[in-house]
C-alpha cells in the first residue's frame, strides 16, 4: 500500500454548511503510517457521484478511504451505493444491533426502526465495530486493495481509524516513510521569516521540503522529509531543525502541531507559576484557551472578563480616573488591569488584554485593532502595543496569542520589557 | 454556467495540517448563485498533479475554482502551472506590484524580491486585483468556461470571491435556482426529532430533500429545492419550514447559519436585558462566544471565570460551607454562583456553570462529563443538569450550548424552571 485517496460523501460538505474536518485528520494518520494521500474528494449524497468516485478512485489507488452518509435517516445512502458497488445484499448483524441497543438504551433514547437499520451491513465485508455511536465502520481488504467506510460524525470516524484503520495500515505500509515535523513560530511575518532563514535550497541540501503556512496565529514551518527508514528520516528533519533553530529559535513556541497554550501550561506547571487574567476585548477567550489543557488548574486560579468600565474599577481596582484620563484602551489602564488580577489571585503572573476588537468603535487616534496586552509579575509590570485590524474573531485570535506569547517570552526570559 | 469544481492545492491540506475551510465557504457561494457545485478535490503541491486535476475537471464542468499555492515562498508553484496549463508566459503588472509595495510598506515589512514576483501574472488573463493580501487573483473567462484561481488564504479568497467571482457567477448562471434554508435545533436527539416530525416524505411531497446534520451544538434541519425561480424556490422552502415549526418549533433557535450566541444577543439586546456569567468547567468559553457578537457590550456586562474554590467565594460569595458540604460541582453551588454574579454585576440575568470536563477528576457519584448550569432573575434562579461525557472540547461545546439554550428559552417563557 503506497498510494491513498479519500472519498467524503455529504451534500452539506459540498455547499458548505459542515467544513470537511474529517479529511483532515485521514491524511494526518495515512501520513503518519507512511501511506501517501494522492488526493480527497467531496461528492454528494447522490448514487451516482458517489459511485462513479468509488471507481475512479478504487482502481487508481491502493487504499480507498470513504466516509460520511451512513446515519440513520433516510438521506444517507452511502451503505446501499457501498453494497451495490461490491454486488452484494445487505445483511442483518447481531452484535452490531446489540451495540446499537445498548447505546441508546445508555442514553434513554429508545430505539426506532431506523436505528435498527444501522445493524444491516454489506455481506462479504469485515465489519468494524462502532463503541462509539451507531453506524458501523464497513472494510472490503484484500492483498493489492483496501477499501474503508466510516461513519462522518468526526469523533467515531477518529475511533474508527485510530482503533482499526491505522493498525492494518501500518502492517500494508512497505518501503517508505513520510515523516513530517512542524515548528510553530509567531510573531515574525512571512516574508521577513523566509528571509531570516537566508538560502532555504541549501539549508535542505535536496533532502527534503520546507513548507511556510502563515495563519492569524502565527507562521508554521513544515519539514517534509521521505527515506527508506524512520531513523534516517528523523536524521535528516533534526539536521534541519537545528539549522532553523539556530536562525529563528526565538519565535518558535513548539515543535508540532500543539497550541501555544499548551506549551505555555506546560512551562507553568513546571516552573509552579500560577496565572490570573484580566480581558477585555477578547472576552474570556484567553481564560477558555488556558483552561482547554487538561490540568490547567494546578496554575490557572481565575480570570475576570470586566467588559463594562465600572467593572474593571469594581473587580480589579482599576482607578475611575485613569479611565477617564487615559481611555479604558490605553498603556495605563492594561498595566493596571494586570496588576489588578495579580493582587487579587494572588497568583505569580496577572495578564491584562484591553483594545478594540471592531468593527465599530474605532476613533481616529485609537483604531480598530488596536490592542495592549500587560503583564505584572514580582519582577514588575510591562506593556506591549499591537496593531490587528481584522475581523472580530481573528482579531481575538491574534490578540490571544500575543498575550500567551508574551506571558512565554517573559516565563523564559526572552524579553526584558 | 450549470456545474462546478473546485480544485484547493496544497500539501498542508492533503495531508491534515490545514483544514479545507475554503471550499465549505465557495461550496456556499456557488449554491446561491445556483451553480451546483459537483466536486471539492485536494491535491498537493506536485506539479503533475495540478495539471492532471485542471485537464479532469477543466474538461468536465462549466467552472472551475481553484485556491492556494500562491504564496511569496519557494514551496508555491501553482501560478507557473497555470500559466504552463494555458501555454502563457508569466509578466510583470505594474498595479499588482504598486498594490503589494503599498501593502507592505503600511505592515512596516520590507519588500523582498519573493513579493515582487507576486506581481507577475500569466498573460491573457484577467487580474483580480486583492486589497487585502499580496498575491492577485487570476480569471480566464470565456462564454463556455470559467477557470479562476485564487489565493489560499481564507480572508482573502472570500474577499475575491465576493468581490468579483460571485457577480460574474451570477450573471452566468441561468435556468435554475438552488436554495437552501437552514434551521438550527438544540436539546433534542437526531432519532428524536425524525420520529417527532413524523412522515418526512410526505412532508416533502417530492418537492424538497430534507437533511439532519448532528453536531455537539445541536441537530440542524437543512431544507433543500430546485426550482425555476427563486419565487418558486421560496414558496416551497416556506412551506415546509412551517410544518417542521409546528411540530418541532421550541428547538428551533436560529433560521440559517446563525449561531445561538447571535440570536440570543438580538433577543437581549431588544428586550433590553443585561447578562453577567460565572464560568468554572466553560474557563471563560460562554463570555467568549457572547463577545463574539459586535455590539455585545450593550447586554454583556462582566464575566468572572472562578476556577479555584476560594474564587468562588472571593469574586461572587459563594459560602465556602456549602462548596465544603455539596462540592464545586452541584446544584446548590450552580445557584450561588448564578445569584452571586447577577448581585455584583446588578445584570437582569446571572449565569452560571460548574462541570467536570475531564478528562481526569471524575468521581462515581460524579463523572466526568456532569454539568449544572444556573440561572438567576428578577423571577428566581433555576439549574439544570446535564450529562455531556466527552472529549474536554466538545464537552465545553455542549455545556456552553446548553447554557446559552437555557437563557434562550428563559427569556422567551418557554420555560418555568
Amino acid at each position: 500500500m503506497k498510494t491513498a485517496a479519500v472519498i467524503t460523501i455529504g451534500d452539506e460538505i459540498l455547499i458548505g454548511q459542515v467544513i470537511n474536518t474529517n479529511a483532515a485528520f485521514i491524511g494526518q494518520k495515512l501520513s503518519e503510517v507512511g501511506v501517501e494521500l494522492m488526493r480527497t474528494v467531496v461528492v454528494g449524497d447522490d448514487r451516482h457521484e458517489i459511485m462513479q468516485a468509488f471507481e475512479e478512485y478504487h482502481a487508481k489507488y491502493d487504499a480507498v478511504l470513504v466516509t460520511g452518509g451512513l446515519g440513520p435517516t433516510h438521506d444517507d445512502i452511502t451503505k446501499k451505493v457501498v453494497a451495490d458497488y461490491f454486488k452484494v445484499s445487505l445483511v442483518m448483524n447481531q452484535a452490531v444491533l446489540d451495540n446499537v441497543r445498548e447505546r441508546l438504551s445508555k442514553r434513554n433514547v429508545p430505539m426506532k426502526r431506523v436505528n435498527e437499520e444501522q445493524a444491516l451491513v454489506p455481506e462479504r465485508c469485515t465489519v468494524l465495530m462502532n463503541y462509539w455511536g451507531t453506524a458501523p465502520g464497513m472494510l472490503f481488504d484484500s492483498d493489492e486493495k483496501f477499501f474503508a467506510v466510516m461513519p462522518g460524525v468526526p469523533h467515531e470516524m477518529r475511533n474508527i481509524m485510530t482503533e482499526y484503520i491505522v493498525p492494518r495500515l501500518r502492517e500494508k505500509a512497505v518501503g517508505q516513510v513520510i515523516k513530517h515535523r512542524v515548528l510553530r513560530t509567531t510573531g515574525i511575518a512571512e516574508s521577513s521569516l523566509f528571509e531570516l532563514l537566508g538560502n532555504v535550497e541549501e539549508m535542505l541540501g535536496g533532502k527534503a521540503k520546507l513548507a511556510f503556512l502563515p495563519s492569524q496565529f502565527g507562521v508554521r514551518l513544515r519539514i517534509t522529509v521521505k527515506a527508506p527508514t524512520v531513523m534516517a528520516a528523523d536524521d535528516i528533519i533534526s539536521d534541519i531543525e537545528t539549522r532553523i533553530r539556530s536562525k529563528a529559535g526565538k519565535y518558535i513556541y513548539s515543535d508540532g502541531e500543539v497550541d501555544i497554550e499548551d506549551t505555555l501550561g506546560k512551562l507553568l506547571a513546571e516552573k509552579k507559576l500560577t496565572i490570573a487574567t484580566a480581558e477585555s476585548c477578547t472576552g474570556g477567550y484567553i481564560s477558555h484557551r488556558l483552561t482547554n489543557i487538561s490540568g490547567s488548574s494546578a496554575y490557572f486560579n481565575r480570570g475576570v472578563v470586566t467588559y463594562s468600565n465600572e467593572s474593571k474599577t469594581e473587580l480589579l481596582g482599576v482607578p475611575e480616573e485613569l479611565i477617564a484620563k487615559f481611555g479604558a484602551v490605553s498603556e495605563e489602564v492594561a498595566r493596571a488591569m494586570a496588576e489588578g488580577v495579580r493582587r487579587i489571585a494572588k497568583t505569580d503572573i496577572g495578564l491584562s488584554v484591553t483594545g478594540i476588537a471592531g468593527p465599530t468603535g474605532g476613533m481616529p487616534d485609537k483604531p480598530v485593532g488596536l490592542v495592549f496586552v500587560g503583564l505584572s509579575d514580582a519582577a514588575g509590570s510591562i506593556v506591549t502595543r499591537h496593531a490587528f485590524p481584522d475581523e472580530r474573531l481573528r482579531f481575538k485570535d491574534r490578540a490571544s496569542q500575543a498575550a500567551l506569547e508574551l506571558v512565554r517570552r517573559r516565563v523564559l526570559g526572552l524579553t526584558n520589557g
